[in-house]
């Protein structure tokens, strides 16, 4: 396996068999590698360092998707919290990929211990149930959506499967990442990521418009190239992202906490098709 | 949003746009729901209850992956160290769903701090990379893998992807759950579980299987319905599975993983088609 001039692909040799080109060919492979997030918080005197999540991405936008990682986990609440990133060094490692990324909080950041400890679902105290996952989201999300805005013409939604594919390359479109892209209501791209996640293209994506200033996303959609789950449909919410359009099926969990947070849901938005799963109002005909 | 006869299902109402079935119909979601996994372990003087996991999926078969996660995570090395498996309920919820399970594990079985804490990657004392997570896999690994065992024709791997298909009901079968199926050499399908989770349906998979007594699956193939990540190779190979096989693609990691243990990988396999990234001895003209 080699190295690709894109570091989120790699090359190797390959038996393909059936098809046109059958027989040993160089192909390639979308790069997956772990990435660990660790946060140091807390005043000067008492300051402490946390390994908070292992997430296994495709290595490019590090820095977006700690942010967004963090941002949309309610560890931070605004870019500024955010003092520095930086990859950690390892020292026996010197030519070792950079996996592991340390934010440093402002002195004043509190992050709870329940955050801090990942087992984000299991706090409720009448035990856990996808009632008491929504009833959570509500106690991180600082943003109110707009009941009716904005408003996105069929004609519009049909296009936007295309304008995404058409800005990944051939690899990526054949299957081998996720994509998430934001767009605004008359159908243009503003932002693009990709990774082996689907999760982490979501949280590349809000960190990078995190870092922009450009959350709360309230006039924009998001549209996943996968299925929409609730951990998508969570991070959407806690951008203030009204709208979000999956290429696949969404789950029943995804459906009912876009119901209750007034969030737009759209399924199987493919080949001049679409399914309404809430918010009907932001879609004119 | 209402039950449906499969729990794994919901109906709702949904506006569908575009297609000859416009307008306002009902449709089925695949239902996402959380699942905590605990387990009690220690003798019986100092007996203590971890939380272990919540993982986000589709309800049935939740035995199976409770015991497909113990040990493909290495919680748990063989099916008898389980010896009480149940759903705890909630006091304050009578009716809610049993999103809850818990596994009473022999007093003797050891369970490390560091398993139980969940940060199974962050244990390497050089820092994180994939070189690491797969060496860390040979530490948990109880099964080799038979060099050149079993051995598949193309022409039966090319009939796979539809086997499984067929098995899956329409909803499945159109994007809305991932599925897992256990094939022999002659292309029988022996065991499928599905979930919107793919791990999840690997897990259900080789926790069944574990149930039966059937593993190690020194002479199966494992076909999974998306793409073929790290974790899912991680999970065939603590099953002693030498053969994965994905619809989708697989990541740079996977195949690294695959070729560090002998293990073959396949991707892209459908229409008539495929790649072999890894383990070619063991695919046939």
């Amino acid at each position: 396996m080699t190295a690709h001039p894109d570091a989120g692909l790699k090359t190797c040799e390959i038996l393909r068999v059936g098809g046109g080109e059958a027989g040993v060919v160089s192909d390639v492979l979308a790069v997956e590698e772990p990435l660990e997030i660790q946060v140091a918080c807390g005043p000067a005197a008492a300051r402490r360092r946390h390994s908070i999540a292992v997430t296994m991405r495709t290595p490019g936008h590090d820095f977006d998707l700690a942010m967004g990682f963090l941002f949309t986990e309610s560890i931070i609440a605004r870019a500024e919290e955010v003092t520095l990133l930086r990859y950690v060094q390892q020292p026996s490692e010197a030519a070792a990929p950079s996996n592991v990324l340390l934010a440093e909080l402002r002195p004043d950041v509190q992050v709870s211990e329940q955050l801090l400890s990942r087992h984000f679902y299991t706090t409720s105290s009448c035990g856990i149930c996808g009632k008491a996952s929504i009833d959570l989201v509500n106690l991180h999300t600082c943003f109110s959506l707009l009941p009716k805005e904005p408003v996105v013409p069929a004609e519009i939604l049909h296009q936007l499967p295309q304008a995404l594919a058409g800005q990944q390359d051939v690899f990526s479109h054949t299957g081998g990442l996720h994509a998430a892209g934001l767009f605004d209501a008359e159908g243009s791209l503003l932002l693009l990521r990709e990774d082996v996640g689907r999760h982490n293209a979501v949280d590349k994506l809000i960190g990078a418009a995190l870092q922009q200033g450009q959350v709360p996303l309230s006039q924009y959609l998001l549209l996943v190239s996968g299925r929409a789950g609730f951990e998508l449909g969570q991070k959407a919410l806690m951008a203030g992202i009204p709208m979000l359009a999956a290429v696949g099926a969404p789950s029943s969990l995804c459906v009912e906490l876009a119901e209750a947070y007034g969030m737009t849901l759209i399924g199987f938005l493919r080949n001049g098709r679409f399914n309404v799963y809430s918010g009907r109002q932001r879609v004119s005909a």
